[in-house]
């Protein structure tokens, strides 16, 4: 671990964006994984309700081959960095192709070295912690 | 506008992902601008200040060559989305480099096909409005 | 519906913020229901894992009576403003006691007017679309 | 601090929630400094450009007394938990007014107990490593 306290020399840094990246081709990509929760909005719609825009998005999900779940406030999707960020993208280019003028999407986007893994493992995780919790509560009692 | 009444039929989708997308070989590009303001969180770091790393995502915003700013709740930059996506995947990657174990970032991204604006014009636009209401409130008094 | 293209008058916004709020005692309160999806990151700890913090925090979540519900990138919990803001705060001031020194959390709100809606409904509204789609899709093929 | 393999008691937790919160009265409030960047969106607009409603919102920052500062991406802003959710939420109500049936914000919320550090410390903490850096690369050349 990096010492924050503790200059850190360029040498460590040259190495990136070296490559003239151009607008049409891309020189070097992110290679690592994410995942990626995220909730699109299309903004300058005739009516507050985007159920109908929010089905599309989920049709592109699914064609995308990612693996992915729809959730109440967006959509959690995992993957290689640019192939989550294509996906994303994507919709928002979908979107301006029904019509949508303008669209806002807020991303939560983790990454990890220390461990794989999935988005669902995280709830798993989270609830064997709860129920050992609620045994231990029970015994006590 | 698409009338969020009407159902919209499957061929206004399918030319979607029809390229055989590869983790090493990206077949299809996004092709549109973009506005990202993201704010990166390195977790399970030694100290709760982080400014180091900023400073380090800084330098790779400068190296990128994209228009970009810093505030205090993170940095905005504009450009096409794959390079946008890019320079924070690079960052992620830098931070893991760095020696943070996990990344967490949460992005706000615009796109909208109604005008060009830059993100500067839209604090502009803003403060134009206030102006004008100030003096006429000035003029009212 | 206000006009974008017509100044608003000074008039609708004064009765705003008259009363004197102080830190100690709230004079005015918001009065509206929301859905908050949020997220929360502790900073600074030893281990990038922080699935116990979590767990902690749907504790809060159940003992708050709110509705919630748990998910791979969040919490989404329904309710009044006042409320669902309050035990976010009190999830921040929870991980201070248990020694997290930062907190930082990434919260989508959302209200409307036009209609009640749960947040689970939402997911069902989109899953209607999508059932349609596909009986229309099997039809035509 | 709390070690995360270590199960936590549920003494340390339920003094939390005692009191019987209701609708209309606040028993508990939420006692801490905080920092949040909100950006509001304003859903089924006639038009896309939201620069009208963002003036708005800027007027109800400025009356609340609170520290705030206005970006392209957002409005940061400080004070203790209870007034700045307020503030935001009054923005909400103030939207619904004005006719606008959905409102959608992201908010990244801060809280730190490690140290006092106003909004635009953090920006010069990044801004004096970024120039020592640039020095020492200066003196190297």
């Amino acid at each position: 671990m990096m010492s924050p306290e503790r200059p850190i020399t360029r040498s460590s840094r040259t190495e990136h964006f070296t490559s003239s990246t151009t607008d049409t081709q891309r020189a070097t990509m992110v290679d690592i994984k994410c995942t990626a929760d995220f909730c699109l909005i299309p903004m300058g719609t005739e009516s507050p309700s985007v159920s109908r825009y929010i089905a599309e998005i989920q049709i592109l999900m699914r064609e995308s081959g990612l693996k992915y779940s729809m959730h109440s406030a967006g959509t959690t999707v995992e993957g290689p960095w640019d192939q989550v960020m294509d996906v994303i993208g994507k919709a928002h280019e979908h979107m301006h192709k029904l019509g949508v003028q303008r669209v806002q999407t807020d991303v939560r986007i983790g990454t990890r070295v220390d461990k794989q893994q999935s988005f669902e493992d995280k709830v798993t995780a989270v609830e064997k912690i709860l129920n050992e919790k609620d045994q231990e509560d029970a015994a006590r009692a």
